[in-house]
């Protein structure tokens, strides 16, 4: 019975963010049962302090007692542990292609499509025209291809996931037009297999309410920088 | 000889850079022989846009006609491919912690100290503090360790490398006081054995020639803000 608590996964998150989702979904296609604790990312609970005094952020993952933050180290971590159904792929190019993309996304089109949505003028226009370069590098990789790394959904798309839900939010809130699904065929039709895989569509936050969680923030956000 | 020039790793990389330096000691610590590009990263060449279109920067290194930006991925492309004397330890969650670590000393030491060479008042307090915070963190990893995994330098001693011979120069030309070695003595030891080491200690940019660099860099950063 301890042995059983002990070896648990137990992971820190929040309902919204696209850094848990994507633990959260490479724990399931890995079929890892785990305990999910909501965290109030305004309220820290002593737990997140605990665990996460360094950065104070989900998401956290407790295995054999043993804290993992980050959410890329954290799928290394996933797929080193739990070896059947590797989400990253074999051949060391192949892997370093993946983890480029990866890094690629998040620095280029998360960052510019959330400054998008909030700024205005010049700021608005030179993040929007980034955002939409990026999507343009990631619509040639997904040319001719259903996910990322081939037939099944890997690493890279677990990495990308939040474009498929996440960012026709903000393009809809922000009056921008990042995900132009004329211009970018390949990349709708990966949103349309990637939200299609069923352990996808079971864990997606829900559209209503992730509207209202990014309309609050960036309410807050234009106030502040109003105010400044 | 086609095949041996196919095969043959070239790296392109600038002298200064600590990213380039981390992957040069990678290729050296596992003895793979390559060609060295010196990139002019002012005038860039060619080779280097044709070759990283979308960084524009090095590291680049090219091995078997295939091309691999981004140091922390090339780290771990290099660890891959060559298997003899691992860079990252074996097991999961060590790995995890080697790569938690490396992101957070390039995200909170880095920048911050960076940050603390070129800017005044209020914005260099703020940045020393947090970059002396991060060295504190960096201090208890290496209590009582020769290197950060243990009796040779590995993964995480080549991500914070630069802060052996780059960050004194940083701390001096900033008047900053980051690394002081009454406060951080297992820092100040692990400098010492890191730029003991025979290959880390002949591969080092020389110190009167990164002094005029960064003294450059900081006239010119200095002079563009004053003009804003």
């Amino acid at each position: 019975m301890a042995r059983e608590e002990e070896t648990r996964v137990k992971l820190l998150g929040l309902w919204v963010s696209p850094f848990v989702r994507r633990v959260e979904w490479a724990l399931k296609l890995k079929g890892v049962s785990y305990d999910y604790v909501e965290e109030d990312i305004v309220n820290k609970s002593p737990l997140l302090l605990e665990l996460n005094p360094i950065h104070q952020k989900v998401p956290v993952m407790v295995h054999n007692g043993k804290v993992i933050c980050e959410s890329f180290v954290l799928l290394e971590y996933i797929d080193e542990t739990w070896k059947h159904r590797p989400l990253l792929p074999q051949d060391p190019y192949d892997r370093a292609t993946a983890r480029f993309w990866a890094l690629f996304v998040e620095e280029k089109l998360m960052k510019n499509a959330w400054i998008a949505i909030f700024s205005e003028g010049e700021e608005k226009e030179k993040a929007h025209k980034v955002a939409i370069e990026a999507v343009e590098r990631i619509e040639e990789q997904l040319k001719g291809k259903r996910f990322f790394g081939g037939d099944d959904i890997g690493y890279l798309d677990l990495a990308v996931g939040w474009v498929s839900h996440m960012l026709p939010v903000w393009d809809e809130m922000g009056s921008t037009n990042i995900l132009d699904p004329l211009r970018f065929p390949s990349t709708t039709s990966w949103i349309t297999n990637f939200l299609g895989h069923p352990l996808i569509r079971d864990n997606l936050p829900p559209r209503d309410r992730m509207w209202d969680y990014f309309h609050r923030k960036r309410e807050q956000i234009m106030a502040s920088r109003a105010s400044d």
